[in-house]
């Protein structure tokens, strides 16, 4: 900004009192003078114009932005130095630089298998939705009257996984592979109360990890081996996880062995692989009670190990313990079929530490992306790809074995096992597979495996073949057998229909595929239509500079498990990303690895444990929250193995010091840590953040600091400055990574030095110089989602630091100026006691409006669609109030706009307090109104068409967004759950 | 097709019988049978399933596709083998071979200049507009009820251009700045009636050229030389033609030889640059009567010569002699304002050969991308970019100065004369600039061209200055001089205002920019919505495959004029595609400079003229057209200088061949050529066009077959088979470039041998082996529209040869299917009298409801909205007819939906009929409804809102496409022409 600023008064200055080289100098670098940067990023991404903030700063009072926010931050924490980091590129050179990155990545072909295959992505798919901000930059679809787009989808994805596995029913989605498995394994012991699992060795190693990792901390008895060996009878297993096709892509029948787990009440659950399932019996049929994996190759590039959608599916008696969003159908207030988030009672953010799971992102983007490849092919297109893949690795097979080689697994689908013959060295097979640029994965036991995927042609299996001394291809397919040890041959072979439902087989040509995403697309409300104010979800622009790399194919094609030389692109973007989250937020190290806050959350109190553990003080196991706090947090601890201790919050919303104060010392040789939030949930910067940490270390506790509110703190003061230990850093609200209707998100995690010999490992690919004091691991891929950190990598190095300082300004003084505005109408339940000010988000209070005019924060929501907005959040973190944050990308137009129409909401609630209006049917009661209620000819209510539907000025016919649905009845859905596809015709 | 269909009986086949080899390896490689190829992009482009098809065909009571178009195409004509064409390739084969061709292409810097620089495009425009289907799939806003969003993004570029150039008027593009400069000489022509017109000589060279090779056909006289040579006292100039600056750098003072030309009646044209018209005086200000040139630096990638949008600008008072489409503003039926295209009635579908031009595609998708990009920087950013080029540009030339070099221009924006010193060889200085990867611009005399632009960094200069031995720019910046000689201190500055509108003010952050684009877009129908059937227009999928190389740098990057051994990748995808373009029309050489259909016209007609000039029988020059033509036909024919001779149609709509007859002989010795459209343009496969084309090549005549319906005979026929000499391909129509809502299109020419030495040529870089017998230069860039041809090449690699055949049989199929399923409520106005079938497209025949029902085609296309619908071509070719094309890429559920809608229309007429509706007040004279006036509270028509928005079931609320305003009032729109941003706040 001030950049250009000076650009502007350069040509001024010029004309006036020429060129006074001298004077500018001093500040700017002449160059800057005289050749002005044209393109300032800063300012793209900063909503309000430098006069706004000016007009703004003068509504509350303050000078300058610098006045502003020295006053709302308190005095002992500011950083009192600009961030160190790199001079801004714009957004051209930003390019070229990220390019130049990218492109030391290697593609390589990698057949390493091991639950990430690669895959085409039809390009329609890639343009329409992933690079579409019409898509992108959804929120998750709490809002369902303008969310029926993506909830539409995200149940065909549900129907996807549902129908391949044959189980009643599945979610819309979970992180990856590996921590569906350990939440399948942990819905068992809340099932049937037992404490034991099984699990075969023959899973991939990551599973094996995060299944281990997660039952360790919940002091859970985990046994792996060979599955044959698990003593069902003892009736004390809770759960055997199996794996189909397995690591070494053995199928094998398990019939008998579910038939046993069931009679001996102990659950099944099939790790598998949807693409396999269309050939092979589903799990459902041997008696799976769960299954889970990952549906990356469906549709979703390998980017390096994600972000891609882990699924997981269940019999219908497990469902109200099944984790994570799961969408349902239900009913409107006309009647009308409807979609929403079902059972969200079982959630976190409901349910606290007594919920399901702490899962909260979900992948809603990736499951969409597999959900349209299904649709896309059909299924017949999807067995077709199945069986292309199954038959190169049959002749795959025949070459091998002709060539000598001893093929381990008699039965497969798409990954051989591979004994090398005497004649061909592992060193040979290495050298010849680096000259042809091919990964195959190699076994401890110099057995080989080579899993083959969608991408694969004769050329690629020709290369296979050379580089294990076979006949070729064409050689082989003279002879008669190639296929004899197919599927279809076998008693494997799946008999059951699949994806009937028209919706997988109506849109296979791509102008009807096209129409299909552009439909569900323009149901929903997104950062391109109007401002998103969620309160601790920092809905800001996601600019297309920062979205375009994840297009980048050096980015999207490399193998998790590739050699980490092929990968020093993604490397290099690591270690200056871990760089400038330090210098951000005083931290001294990063994991990558947790690919969600909640994740974050649960992998920062884990290394706490471990750390306490490591000092001979594993007894320390009390977390101290806030009431106050996210529901994750108390959720995430539980996970972790501690105990959780709430702390009482004073009528100001700030935490009771003194009951702090008592628990801390109550708990002094127990305490394992605080979990707290800044600014804190209630949108205050509270004074007291720097005693709170210094309080909770002097009991040999720690601080967990939650890194929702970052976007309130960049560039004015520092986590790691002012006591705290480790934070999540939630890099789709603060650092631009779009939500993407629920996910992608990514929750890496800094801490301080003494905790960082005990962040997250990996046991295929370490991100860490020893692994020796890890904690374990907590996601399937070493970096987590590693193909949108880009976006993060980016948005830091076009800000540079003066523009993220800004940032962080503008977004202080957008709430402030919206507080402001709305104070006449509302009350803004929290301020600063001292300054008088909220952080970058506030709550408006409107419980008394139930008794004055029966309006609850739900109808205001509502009504707030027929405006054409996006609710704030509601009801969190104090129920009846809604909460807003408008994050520093949105213009004083647009906040403008958002309190006219809440004032003017408020002069229709006066309506019905002055009785003019009626109390169950008025316009907040009503919303959000569809167009077949205002345009039906049977309009009966006691207020206009007009009035409902152009509720005001800005609101123009040429321009209106409309929620597709009517109001919608929450308890019919629960009560009559549906989640899947209606049996119907969902659209001519 | 073939191929999936093996594909998915491969499984069964192997299931019931095992694997029998021989059997399949008959007809399709064994491989394809095991391996079936997953992806097959025919059956993606195509429409109709499988089952469709068959069911389609039996309606229409044929067994195969083979059969029916073996009747629908006369046997005479019919091609009797396979296309030689290459395998296709599937969507990922595609993009990996089309980027192996770009990066060929090398990216040197070019500051070649001539009318082309390098510009950053931002990339929320690149990736909101030019990579995004709702923008690019939309058709010419000929409706404008559903065409609002494009048609304000039109006027904002008909203001920007009007305001930089400071005259009353623009137009919504023309298609580059040599073009453009022709039509203003001719402007001048039809203005004052004089036939000479003067150049400066200091012009662009193909802009020369261009203009030259236009005039030359219409025998206006030409004079090239100093502008102060000019003898305007003669008062025989029509028109003078100035550059500022001009293609050396200069900026000239030309007031007092603008005064002496409007003294003597004498028009003055200036071709000028508007980002330097950000500082210089505008040329209204000294006098210009009319002002053109390209707005490619605003926004828009080199891409080898285009696509980009030419512009052209005028005092009011010639605004009825303005070529080109023009957005006026005017109100709809309930008194709103609306914009639409005004003064239809000078373009040349009306007035054929009395038109102002033949000019019918424009550069809609360019011109709104740069009126995007102006809207994005407002003025004070273009100002800040031109002043950093130009403060750069002075930079250097105190370098050069310092250096010893002479610069040559005194006044300058960005573009330095070079005369170099002794101390530096040209031999030199060109290897010196090779190894920086530089292009300059090298003189005949040994001067050097340098012509900055915005993409220009300090480093790039340095670059410069090190190629000619200067200082470097830091030292230079040391000096307090190097701002002395800018315009800012010269009588050249700018002093008017410009872009002054809101809408040039409030779009500045990216968020509040991707709002505006996604908004118009949201206004507009396009292909993502519903099928357009545009009869003779084409609008098939445009697909995402085919559109993604036009986003690759190494097209993206290349000047026009940089040498061509940069640009082999481009040479090697012309030569591709210049073979397979024969091959599918049975020509021997194509060129692709003519970057319109109507281009392509000219240009054919010209190759043709030259053909006989050089047989010394230059005084052939009747032109015979039947008036069933297109209007652009005879506009094109007099542009070329011939006279047109209308030949009759019988009541069948057949060309009267006795008439032909008649006139080929009574013409025979001034027999140019004959027009002709195959299929005819009343869709009908006309059995006589062998015999026509034997008449015509008897009397000495050319036969030119205008390809606008290729569509309906890509591997059935092939025109240079039955006897065509020279055909322009519409690649925006039959080879899937996109409309873009009205342009870019690329009409390249096939032509016979004989006619290959007379092909268009150009000044700069030669297309040909030889110009010694070229008849001149159509278009400002040798390949016309380059950087768009990528699409038509992947679209033919990506079909091959049958899928290709496929593709025309089943948009013959399509056509026919309609025209059957309508035939009980509407008469289909032609059809073959010997097959009794229509070819690709059908007219109806509503003429009748007019007195039956006060109902014209006007009401029906209207109506048509109503249900979602772009109406079909509309009296054209037959007044008060509707002309319908649907293409192959709808499927039979589209079409069928599109007939029902026509079906329940012809129910609604019968209301009318019958009298149970009002005449004036029913559904279709009101059509199309807006929200405004459905969810109006005053609701007083006889009948109900749901009729009038939802008048079908398929038309569902929670999808419906409004239109955004009512009926339109184009009469009132032509009387009060306001033809930029009206006064007010677009948007709050």
């Amino acid at each position: 900004m001030q950049r250009l600023a000076l650009a502007r008064s350069c040509s001024f200055l010029l004309r006036s009192c020429s060129y006074q080289q001298g004077r500018y100098l001093a500040t700017v670098p002449v160059e800057d003078v005289i050749f002005p940067s044209k393109s300032d990023f800063p300012s793209r991404h900063i909503g309000p114009r430098k006069t706004d903030v000016v007009a703004m700063l003068d509504t509350l009072g303050y000078k300058s932005l610098a006045e502003l926010t020295e006053k709302a931050v308190p005095q002992s924490i500011q950083l009192k130095r600009e961030l160190n980091l790199d001079k801004p590129l714009n957004e051209h050179e930003l390019i070229s630089r990220i390019r130049d990155i990218a492109q030391k990545n290697q593609l390589w072909r990698s057949y390493i298998g091991m639950g990430y295959h690669n895959c085409h992505v039809p390009h329609t798919i890639v343009r329409n939705i992933f690079e579409n901000p019409g898509w992108t930059t959804q929120y998750t679809p709490y809002q369902p009257e303008i969310a029926q787009g993506r909830l539409e989808s995200l149940l065909n994805y549900q129907t996807l996984v549902s129908e391949l596995t044959g189980l009643d029913v599945a979610n819309a989605s979970l992180l990856d592979e590996g921590t569906a498995a350990a939440e399948a394994m942990c819905l068992a012991t809340r099932h049937n109360k037992r404490r034991k699992l099984y699990m075969t060795n023959k899973v991939h190693p990551q599973t094996l990890s995060v299944v281990q990792t997660r039952a360790e901390a919940l002091e859970l008895d985990i046994i792996v081996g060979p599955i044959q060996d698990a003593d069902l009878a003892s009736r004390e297993l809770a759960a055997i996880l199996l794996q189909y096709p397995d690591t070494y892509g053995d199928v094998k029948d398990f019939e008998d062995i579910a038939a046993l787990a069931k009679k001996n009440g102990t659950l099944v659950v099939v790790a598998t692989d949807l693409l396999a399932l269309t050939l092979l019996r589903p799990p459902a049929e041997f008696g799976a009670d769960i299954a889970i994996g990952t549906s990356q190759r469906l549709g979703v590039p390998l980017g390096y190990g994600g972000p891609h959608a882990g699924f997981f599916a269940c019999k219908q008696k497990l469902v109200r313990l099944m984790p994570g969003r799961m969408i349902g159908v239900t009913r409107d207030m006309d009647g009308n079929d409807a979609y929403r988030l079902a059972l969200q009672t079982r959630e976190q953010h409901i349910r606290r530490d007594k919920a399901t799971s702490n899962i909260c992102t979900a992948q809603a983007l990736l499951a969409n992306m597999s959900a349209m490849y299904a649709i896309y092919h059909g299924p017949e297109g999807l067995k077709a790809i199945a069986n292309r893949i199954h038959h190169f690795t049959l002749t795959l097979q025949t070459g091998l074995q002709g060539a000598g080689h001893q093929v381990l697994n008699k039965n497969f689908f798409d990954t051989l096992h591979v004994r090398l013959s005497g004649e061909l060295s592992l060193e040979d097979l290495k050298e010849r597979a680096t000259h042809k640029r091919i990964n195959l994965r190699y076994f401890p036991d110099d057995s080989v495996g080579v899993a083959l995927d969608e991408t694969v042609g004769v050329q690629d299996v020709n290369d296979l073949l050379w580089i294990f001394k076979g006949q070729s291809v064409e050689q082989l397919l003279a002879r008669k057998d190639v296929l004899k040890n197919s599927i279809e041959n076998s008693k494997f072979l799946r008999t059951s229909p699949y994806l009937q439902h028209p919706i997988f087989n109506m849109y296979h040509s791509e102008s009807r595929m096209v129409r299909y995403m552009k439909k569900l697309e323009n149901k929903d409300i997104s950062l391109v239509h109007s401002m998103i104010p969620l309160g601790s979800c920092t809905m800001k622009l996601n600019s297309t500079t920062e979205m375009m790399p994840c297009s980048f194919r050096h980015f999207t094609d490399i193998h998790p498990f590739a050699p980490v030389e092929q990968a020093r692109g993604f490397h290099q973007m690591f270690e200056d990303l871990e760089r400038d989250l330090c210098e951000i937020t005083g931290y001294d190290n990063i994991s990558f690895q947790p690919n969600s806050g909640a994740q974050g959350e649960y992998a920062g109190l884990r290394a706490i444990r471990s750390y306490h553990e490591h000092r001979r003080e594993g007894h320390r196991n009390i977390c101290l929250i806030p009431i106050s706090a996210h529901g994750t947090n108390p959720a995430s601890a539980q996970m972790a193995g501690m105990k959780v201790e709430p702390i009482r919050i004073l009528s100001d919303g700030s935490i009771d010091m003194a009951h702090l104060r008592d628990k801390a010392e109550e708990h002094a040789r127990e305490l394992s840590c605080l979990m707290i939030t800044y600014p804190s949930t209630m949108g205050v910067f509270e004074e007291t953040v720097a005693d709170i940490c210094t309080l909770i270390h002097k009991h040999g506790g720690q601080v967990y600091l939650d890194g929702a509110n970052m976007n309130a703190q960049v560039g004015l003061c520092r986590p790691g400055d002012y006591g705290s230990d480790v934070s999540h850093l939630n890099l789709h609200k603060t650092f631009c990574i779009p939500h993407g209707g629920g996910g992608p998100g990514m929750g890496p995690i800094g801490v301080k030095a003494h905790l960082a010999p005990y962040l997250p490992g990996h046991p295929v690919i370490s991100p860490l110089d020893s692994e020796e004091h890890s904690f374990g691991v907590v996601s399937a891929a070493p970096f987590g989602s590693s193909a949108i950190l880009p976006i993060s990598w980016s948005y830091i190095k076009l800000m540079g630091s003066r523009g993220l300082k800004r940032a962080t300004q503008v977004a202080i003084l957008n709430a402030n100026y919206m507080s402001k505005r709305l104070e006449q109408h509302y009350k803004t339940l929290y301020k600063s006691p001292t300054s008088g000010l909220v952080a970058h988000e506030f709550i408006l209070d409107i419980r008394d409006l139930k008794k004055s005019a029966n309006i609850e924060a739900v109808d205001v929501a509502k009504r707030l669609m027929d405006y054409g907005f996006h609710a704030p959040t509601m009801s969190w973190p104090v129920a009846g109030t809604l909460m807003i944050e408008p994050t520093e990308s949105e213009d004083k137009e647009e906040l403008d706009r958002f309190c006219d129409a809440m004032i003017s909401i408020r002069a229709e609630i006066e309506e019905i307090e002055a009785g003019r209006m009626d109390k169950s049917v008025n316009p907040l009661k009503m919303a959000p109104h569809t167009q077949a209620q205002v345009i039906s000819d049977k309009w009966d209510r006691p207020y206009t068409r007009e009035q409902a539907a152009f509720p005001a000025l800005f609101v123009k016919p040429d321009a209106k967004i409309w929620p597709t649905v009517g109001r919608i009845d929450d308890a019919y859905g629960d009560k009559h759950l549906v989640c899947t596809c209606p049996p119907i015709l969902p659209d001519i």
